[in-house]
Order: C-alpha cells, then structure tokens, then sequence
C-alpha cells in the first residue's frame, strides 16, 4: 500500500513536521480510516527518498498524540478514537450535553502503549523452541506442590475466603529475606519485601510509587532492555533515557547527561545480552545515585542459575543508604504461572508502596504463597536448583558447542548463567530475521533481538541487526543439537542457492529469492 | 498538639490560601519536619475559629501538591520527601550534577494517595466480627479444591512454568461467558473477557486505559462510593465527582453537570447503601452515556446473592452500543484470596486493555483459574451458591430480626441481597464511632461506614453520622443473636451512664465517661 503523499522540498519546516501533518490531516479528513494500516516506516522513506528516521519520528509523535497505534510485528494503524474533538464530534457515541458544553471525548480512553508478547499459543509453536524465559516444563515440583497445596487447603481457615496483607504473606517474606541474606549477600527484614505478581507487578508497583505525578517523569534504562520495562515506563509518560550496555554492564558514564532520578537494570546477567556488570561500574553506579539523589531498580530475574564461578553481589547488597530496590521473582526458578515475585524496597518507601499494591490488586492470592515459602524453608527450593542448573548447564554447554562448530566466527554472550544467550550472527550468514524464517521452515523457533522480548533504542542498531537470543532451558542437549544441525542445514542451502546453485529442496519461494540475487 | 499559628483577619486573602502558605513554610523550614504529625482539622478549626472546611481546603492543597500526606485513621504527616528544591538540597541523599545542574529530585517518589484497609490480623479481631465482605470461612469448597488442584497439576505439562494468554485461561473465559448469560442477561463472548486480580486488578486495568493520559481526566462516582474505586481513582490524578445515591439508586439527574466521560456504579446492590438502582434509573443512565459518549463501570461484586426476588438484569445486559464495562469477581461467592475477577468489555475497547493487562502482570496465575473454570463448568458453583445462599439468609434474617426488635427506629437497607446491609441508626442511640467503642468492648465488631471500606464525599454527611455497614455472612444466626444483644446491653448501660446512674459492670473508663458527661 502505498499513500498518495508528497513532500514540499522549498518547505522550510522540518520534513519530519511536514509528514507528520500530511498524515494527520489524512486521518482527520477520515481518507486515512479508522483501524487502517498504514505502509511501513522504510516504505514511506523510500516513496519519498527521505531519510527512515525521519518517517520514525512522524510516527512516533503521531503515536505520542494517539491518532496512530504500533502493534509490534502487526504493524502501525490508525486509532478507533482520535484525540481531535473535531473529528470526534462526527462520532456515534458523540454529542452535545443539555449546557451547550463539549464533551471532552477525545480524552478517553486515553492509554497509548504497546506490551511484549510473552505468550505463545502452544498449537503455534515450532518443535524446538528457543524463546527466551521459559523454564523446562519437567522441572516444575509437581510433586511438592500437590501435597503441600491439599495440606494447606486442610488448615486454611479463613485464609481462602479473606484478604491478606497486601504485602504477602509473613512467612513467604521471612523465607525470602532468608534466602537473599544467603544466596545475594542482601540484608533485609521482611517488612521491607512487598510480594508481587512476578517481576512485571513490582515494575508496577514501583511505577506508580515514581511515575504517578502529573510532572513529566524521566527513566534511564539499558540499551538493549527488556521490553516489559521499557514500554510500561513509557506507558506511564515517562521519558525513557536509554543507556548503553557493552560488555562489562552498563556504561555508567552516560548518565552524566541524564537529569532524571530513576534508573532500570539487570545487573547479574544484563536482558538480553547476558553480559554481568562488573564491580568497579557498580561501584560507579551506586555513586552516581548517592550524588544525584537517585533510585536503582535492580532487576535479578535469573541470577538463581549460575554456572562458572558465583554470582557477584547483588546491587542492593553493596547499597548502604536506601536507594537501591531489589526484583526477584520465583518465575524463572519454579514456573512463571505461578506469578509470584517481590520488591526489596528501602524502608522510607514500604509505606507508600503499600498503599500502592492494596491499590493494584489488595493483595497477592495466598494459597501458592504459602507453598513456596514451605518450598523455601524446607530446602526443597535450593535441591530444585541443583538439579535443574545441573540440566540447563548440559543445555548452554551443547548450545555453546553446536553454535562454534557450525558457525564459525559467531559471538556468544552471557553463557555463564541464566537461562539465554545471546548470538552474535557472523557477517557471512543472512540477517536475523532471515535467519529466523529459514529456521522456522525446518521447525525451529530462533528469535532476533525485536522479537525476544528485547528493545534496542535509536539510530545505532548495535545488535538488533546482528543478535538473535537463545532461551535454551525449554530443550535437551540432544534437542538442541538436532535443532541447530537444522538450521545449519537450512542456512547452507540458502548460501548455495545465493550463488546460483537452486537447491533441489526448496521450491517457488527460493526460487524467486535467488533470482532476486 | 498545637500550631503555633495565626491567621490575619485583615489580609485580604482567603483564610484557606493564607493558611496553606503559613503550614508550608513551616514544613520548608522544617519547624515541622518529616513524618511529623499534624493537628486534626478539627483543632486547628477549633483553634483559629475558622470553619473546618477552610483547614481541610488548605490540607487538601498540601497534600495534592505532595507536602503532607493523609492516612486513613493514622492522621496526616508531613512527608520525607518535599516537592520544594529550595528545601530537598538540603537532604542528604541531594547534590548537584557535575554539569552545575539542579537534579530533579523532588519528583520521586511523585505517588500520594490512600487504600482501603480490608486485611485484618485474624489474631487482633473481635470474636463477633461484622467487617464487610468476608464470606464464611466453612463456606469454601475445600475438597473440590483439593481434587481438582492435584489433577490439574498432574496434566499441567507446560502451564505452570509457562506465560499464558494475558486475557486469562480461554476454558474459565468461556465458563464466565456461559455462566452471564445464563445468569445476569449478559450476552458476551469470551474474547471481550479479561480474567483479573478480582474487582481491583479489574479497576487498575481500567484507570489505566481511561486515565492514563496527561490531560486532566474526571471521574464520577457514587456518593457514598467503594473507597478501591475511589481512592484508586483519584491516585490517578482524576477529579472526583461524587454523586448522590437515594433509595432508588444513582441519582442520575445530578449527572448533567458532570463534564467526563467515566462512572462508576454498584447498582446491583450499591456500595454500602445496599440500595438497588430501579429500571427506570438505569435506563436513564444509559441515555446519559449514549448522549455524552461516555462509558459506565458496572460493579456487580456481590450480585450472586440475592434473597428476595430475583435480581434486575445487570446494565450490561440492557447496554446496545458497548458503553458499559462490566466486572465481576470470585471474591465474595467463593474467596477473596483466590484473586480471581473479570471484566467484561466492548469489542473496541480490548486490544488496549489486553495491552494494559499484560503490561500490568503479564496474566492471572494459571492453576486456579482452571480450577474455577471446572467449578463452573460441572454445576458445583451453582450448588454451592444454593448451599452457601441459604445459610446467609438465615443470617440475614436474625440480623434484621434482632436490629428491629433491640433498636426501635433503625431503619435498615440492602437487607435482599448480598453480603451486607446498611443500618441508619436511630438518633436516640449515641454516634457510630460511639457505638463501635462500646460494642468492641464486649467483643463486638461494628463498622461507622467510613471504617467499612466506604467513603462519603462533601459537607452534607447524609451517611457517615448515622451508618453502620454491617457484614453478616462470616457469622451463624447464633452468633448475630448473641453480638446484637451484647451491643444492645451495652449501649442500655451507656444510656444509663449518661443520665448519672453508673452501671455496676464498667470500670474506670466508664467512670470518667460518665463523669465528663
């Protein structure tokens, strides 16, 4: 599709503020429709021979003003309602109160955001499956979990029927304090743990503890960074300074120029590119909070599963004034259907957060609280995890050998612990979402960075061009490297068909691939 | 405690404004400092003779703009965190960027706001305890639970350790969308359901999709209103427009001058008046909605129980345009620690909320939403509301019995249906807060609506002098025989007191009462 534009070159304003107007007044004169799909950023750019970046940033502020909505991988449409009450009053819904005054319609509903998409039809998915996040499904306790579920159901009394403390359950807090005084080197009672729907209910929680004024907030994060951060801070208004990760964690020097309070990361095995932060930059960043009066958010979403050497201590362990808040969730260790996690907050926002979480939801359901904390203070928690980093170290070490010796030249980062890593894809193989589709042909599910969960913001394109991240805890050694022989397989007829030689194995498509050559 | 204050009669400034400024200044030169209490409005009133609405004015400025803070029953504090640079420079967390510029940081923490309080300390209860909303603790299908826990772990497979469907397990969806047709005359397919932290979570879903833009937003609500709403929405920054209820429900004429777009109602069984909106109310509502583009929250948390006559159709179920949001919820038929509820909406209206839903949790816990949806499914929950109806009833009718016969002149309402009644207290009778000391002295829980989980905005106090919200469905008709007439005994003996004669079985407080008499 394309849209009959054009652009003014004597125009003195900005070619960006041009597009952007001509769009809107599309919309506005209903010739672009509601719900209608408009043409791709890079095709409109190539219309106009004009830069891709400056179609992004028309989009981007027809997004921010709510007349056109990106869906990511769908694609970007025009919004059912139109912040303009001018358009507005031509809708159904739409008319005049008994006063004469306008009705304020355009302002609802007003949300304006996008979400990861973290669930996947099982019926859809391919055979071997490498999306990021996903424990082994034979690794859950099931075992554990009946019996301790029936025995607490037996004793309940009323705690099935009534709220709870909208913290969690005290004895869930006192095996977590426990835990992290043992396995991270942090020091907190249990009045300062607040239990959460996983990690995205803390990031809530703690969005509406920051981002809840009316002045315009600011939130640095890494870049790449994890999707289910970045756009909830964004959802919330906040401007999203992104910050650049290289291997050694975050580039603590780019904060110098950011003027917000409030920053985002995941130190022990950084999301997505698994690099670990190293001390002398924690160090630095601590001290940048300490000068600037500022909050770290520490993410430790994997960090239960360590394979070369212990963990470093964790951001909140090295704190000693109160302004680091710690995640941790029981997602990536037990089953991320079970939705518990938690916030380590200093204790001058307990009370306030508090208030927020009665506000999101009274409190978290009690029953499975009160399983992992027998879990927790029974020590089945920590042999559950012998055994599975025993069988998710047997996954990485295939994955790691499999990726070498079929794809020489390959970077593979954040190997030493966790639940993914990330490829590096070597410049003589096809970009990653051809990789991804050549993959996908032969049944297996290979995610570039976009796709995983991951966000990488600006020009600079680092790594979403070139990474794909690998989530490996859902297979076996053996399926790992059947899967990557597949796509080995796949990738060399693809090489052999781009010199001309058509693969007997591949049909129309492939045909017309290599004709495109 | 005193302020040392003074307001000047000649400065020609509203007393509210003059007032503001003088609290302010103090808090910025810390004469009051942080976490310090402040006087109630009604003494500093007292103490400067000035009308109580003039310090609630000046205290409601102080906290919007984040100096002080309120807390139900604790009282109002002065905040650590102060919105004024000029003061925060001077905290040791502050310093100055290297670039020489002033870091924002009184921003952060930005939330104010307040939350119900629901949870209760079982051990800190009264033994005859009337707190809303708590079904029976013997009323919860232990067994079924039990059984279908352990099957459902058995088969799990991937579901407890993977994400799901943000919108909620498809089998509980379509088990709900069964269950409201058959039962509320509402006709919705399972894609327009979200399944959510029960009513909250629903309501955060809400706030989120209509109140997540910058420009002011405005809420109208029922006066007297469910403090999870109202307090929820005005955490968001929305103005609050209260509406006045009468026993026939939302008076819908005061809805005109009202210039949003968003109400929320309980007209099923109204929160805490108990009263029920008529036909006639709610189609007028409707013809609001339709003639001003706006959307209406119908809250239907405890129409599952109805004793007399059957309940009118839900709103949802009259709506034709898709303008009425509909939210249910397990907490009150079954258990609130479960935290499941719903929210049914317009077509239009669910890729941003299933956005917003995902954003907020990614999705509900898995393994007792399957459970739910097999209690729909094989007939249990319908026979076990038939069990569970019956026993409330009869619970119901002592209370209505014993509050009729011991207190002439009480006038009761909501008494059909639900979990909970109204009681207007008879004027002969001390106040509410009188009356819920002296029956928490013989182990008596009763709840002045402002401490039931309501709230009554504005001057007028139509409710919060003369209610009492009485939850009756934790307690056999035994027990609400028993508490009535220890309640009744004590007030007679209060009444005794007031007149000289001082009852034999008071101690020392009652001594002094009656003498301050």
């Amino acid at each position: 599709m394309q849209l009959l534009i054009s652009i003014d070159r004597k125009d003195e304003r900005p070619l960006q503020l041009q597009l952007y107007e001509i769009i809107r007044q599309m919309i506005l004169s209903a010739t672009l429709k509601a719900g209608e799909r408009l043409p791709s950023t890079r095709s409109i750019a190539e219309q106009l021979h004009v830069a891709r970046n400056t179609v992004v940033l028309a989009y981007e502020r027809l997004i921010a003003e709510g007349y056109i909505t990106s869906q990511i991988k769908a694609g970007t449409f025009v919004n059912d309602r139109l912040p303009d009450a001018s358009v507005l009053v031509r809708n159904a819904h739409t008319a005049v109160v008994p006063t004469g005054k306008r009705i304020r319609l355009g302002k609802i509903p007003s949300f304006v955001g996008r979400s990861p998409e973290l669930w996947r039809e099982r019926s859809m998915r391919p055979k071997f499956d490498f999306f990021v996040g996903r424990p082994h499904p034979k690794s859950f306790p099931t075992h554990f979990w009946q019996k301790s579920l029936t025995q607490h159901l037996t004793y309940a009394r009323g705690a099935m029927t009534e709220y709870g403390d909208p913290r969690g359950l005290r004895a869930l807090r006192e095996a977590i304090a426990d835990h992290l005084r043992a396995t991270r080197g942090i020091d907190a009672v249990p009045d300062q743990i607040i239990i959460t729907a996983g990690i995205q209910g803390a990031l809530n929680l703690l969005a509406r503890v920051f981002l809840s004024g009316t002045a315009q907030s600011a939130v640095a994060v890494e870049n790449p960074s994890y999707q289910g951060a970045a756009f909830l801070f964004g959802s919330y208004g906040a401007q999203i300074h992104p910050i650049r990760i290289d291997e050694n964690g975050l580039d603590v020097s780019e904060l110098e120029g950011f003027l917000g309070n409030l920053i985002y990361v995941t130190p022990s095995h950084q999301f997505p590119t698994g690099y670990t932060m190293s001390l002398d930059r924690r160090l630095h960043l601590l001290d940048w909070a300490y000068r600037t009066g500022s909050y770290i958010i520490e993410d430790d979403y994997d960090s239960d599963f360590r394979y070369d050497g212990p963990p470093l201590v964790a951001l909140a362990g090295l704190d000693r004034r109160g302004q680091v808040i710690y995640l941790g969730t029981f997602s990536k260790s037990i089953g991320a259907a079970i939705r518990i996690g938690y916030v380590v907050l200093p204790h001058h926002l307990v009370d306030q957060a508090r208030i927020v979480k009665a506000l999101l939801d009274n409190c978290s359901p009690w029953l499975e609280q009160a399983v992992i904390a027998d879990f927790l203070n029974e020590g089945a928690f920590l042999r559950h995890l012998r055994r599975i980093r025993r069988s998710y170290m047997a996954a990485r070490d295939a994955l790691v050998e499999e990726i070498h010796d079929r794809f020489p030249g390959s970077l593979l980062s954040g190997t030493e612990g966790g639940m993914h890593m990330m490829w590096m894809v070597p410049r003589d193989l096809p970009d990653p979402d051809e990789i991804q589709r050549r993959a996908l042909a032969c049944e297996v599910g290979l995610y570039p960075l976009l796709a995983s969960a991951a966000f990488e913001y600006g020009k600079a394109r680092r790594f979403r061009d070139r990474a794909i991240v690998l989530g490996y805890t859902c297979l076996s050694a053996e399926d790992i490297r059947e899967a990557i022989s597949r796509v080995a397989a796949a990738l060399k007829t693809r090489r052999t068909a781009r010199t001309g030689q058509l693969s007997r194995h591949n049909g129309d498509r492939e045909d017309k691939a290599a004709r495109r050559n």
